[in-house]
Formats: C-alpha cells, structure tokens, sequence
C-alpha cells in the first residue's frame, strides 16, 4: 500500500473551484430558465436534442446517452413532460422493444420561446468570462479529461 | 428586442464538453466510491467538511452553505446518514432555532477509509490529465466565472 498523496493547498483550491463554478453556473442558469419560461433544467436537456433531431424523434436510448441520464430519472421526466403536452412516446417502428420520444408543437414552442434568453445566460455567465484564448484552452482540458475516463457500456 | 446570437460550433463545442466533462467525471469518481467505500457521493459529500470541522461539527445550515444543497435535500441525506450510525443530529446551544450535524466515530471512521482511494481517483482522472501551467490556468478562469455569478442569500 503505497502512501497516500493528499492534495496541496493549490490543488484543493482547484478541484473545489471546479465543483463549486458548475454547481453555481448550474443553479444561476436554471433559475433563470424556470422565471423567465416555466422550463426547469431537466426539461431543456431533454427539448434540445429533440428540437435538433430530424422530425423532432428520437430513441429514448439514444436520448438518454444524449444527457447522460440513467434510465429510471430519463423515464420519469419524459413521463412528467408528457403530461404537460411536451412529448410524447411512440413505439419504434422498427424494433419491437424500442420506444421513442417524440417533441410536440407545444414543446418546440416551449424550446423556441426559451431558448434565446437561454443562450444569453450561457454567454453572459460562462462564455464571456473567457477570451477567445481561455476557450480554446479549456476546451482541449476538457476534452482531454473527457477522452481518458473509463467507458461504460451505457 | 435584439437578435439572438446563437452559439457558433466552436462555442456549443466548449459548452457541451463543458457538461460532459462534469457529468462524466461525477460518475466515474461516485461509482469508484461506492464500489470501493460503500459511500454514495452524497455521503461524501457530507463527510469531508464535517470531518474537517472543529470538533467535527457544524450548524446544518452551513453545512448546507458549504454543499450547496436546498434544506429539504440536506434534511433528507443528513435523515439518510444518521440512520446509519454516520452523523447525530444536536440542538445548536447557542442559538434555539440552529440544528447542527456531528460526525460520530462511525461516521469518521467511514471517510478516513474512503479518502485515499478517493483522492487517487480526483488525481487519476482529473489533476494528471492537466499540466500545472494548466491548472493555474483553469483555477483562474473558474474563479472568475464563480465571482461574477449573482449571489443567492441563502
């Protein structure tokens, strides 16, 4: 049993600095979301790939990898959004054991009516933050964590 | 009304990773917990700023300040450990309306074991994939983002 090399003052300060920007950038952005739409976070995670598929569809598995949802959370909200006439589920035609996640006229208007202040957020609190420089760094830092976590097969 | 400036690909790229990093490394660092100490990230989460606090202690709503969790989330995981033999809820002496959560031996006992493996996975996945230029780097954009965020009062 090698010693254990717990973290230095610098990389405390880091790793706690990572959690706490994603978690204030998170709960800044979906309170914003909720005031100024009426969509909580779990809704918009799942109206934009929607919006963005071809016919609006999208197999739940597929959606699912998509937001990274396991799937009993992923089936509950697409239930709570179905009953608010944002989606609805369909059988996929051709396989019998798929189901699909469809968007409806009400949840693309829902989306399009959300997403302009939505994307003024992102740019107000987390983009215009960094410069041009900052983003291209970050972005290889993040890839490069992304790229060397162990898969897993869901 | 001005016109929406949609995010251009390098821009929803960053944005993207900057989820998905999160997302993932939050996965792969809770299942390595629970797989290797039994503890969820929530304990954890709990565990560390009380096993760091004076006498091991704190009034619950700065536990909840430190985490970052809405009170009925705290209450139910503080519920959720204290069944367990981790924490003990106490009156807060100097103020009768304060709750405060302690570690019991149990409790500390559970994180002293948990925390190597723990530490050697934020390196492993998170700190070794930067250099050091890097994470100073990242330390000051993260930092930036987190002090111009609006401030909540609770």
């Amino acid at each position: 049993m090698t010693e254990t090399r717990w973290l230095d003052a610098r990389e405390a300060h880091l790793w706690q600095s990572y959690r706490d920007a994603y978690r204030e950038l998170t709960t800044t952005l979906e309170a914003r979301l909720v005031r100024n739409s009426g969509l909580s976070g779990a809704d918009y995670a799942l109206l934009h790939p929607l919006s963005s598929a071809e016919s609006g569809v999208l197999r739940t598995r597929d959606l699912g990898r998509v937001v990274g949802w396991e799937r009993s959370r992923l089936s509950h909200q697409v239930s709570r959004m179905e009953k608010r006439g944002l989606v609805v589920r369909e059988e996929c035609e051709s396989d019998a054991r798929g189901s699909m996640v469809r968007l409806t006229e009400a949840g693309r208007a829902a989306i399009a009516a959300a997403a302009p202040d939505h994307v003024d957020a992102v740019r107000t609190h987390f983009l215009e933050k960094l410069t041009r420089e900052e983003q291209e760094q970050l972005t290889k830092m993040l890839d490069r964590v992304i790229a060397d976590l162990p898969k897993s097969d869901c």
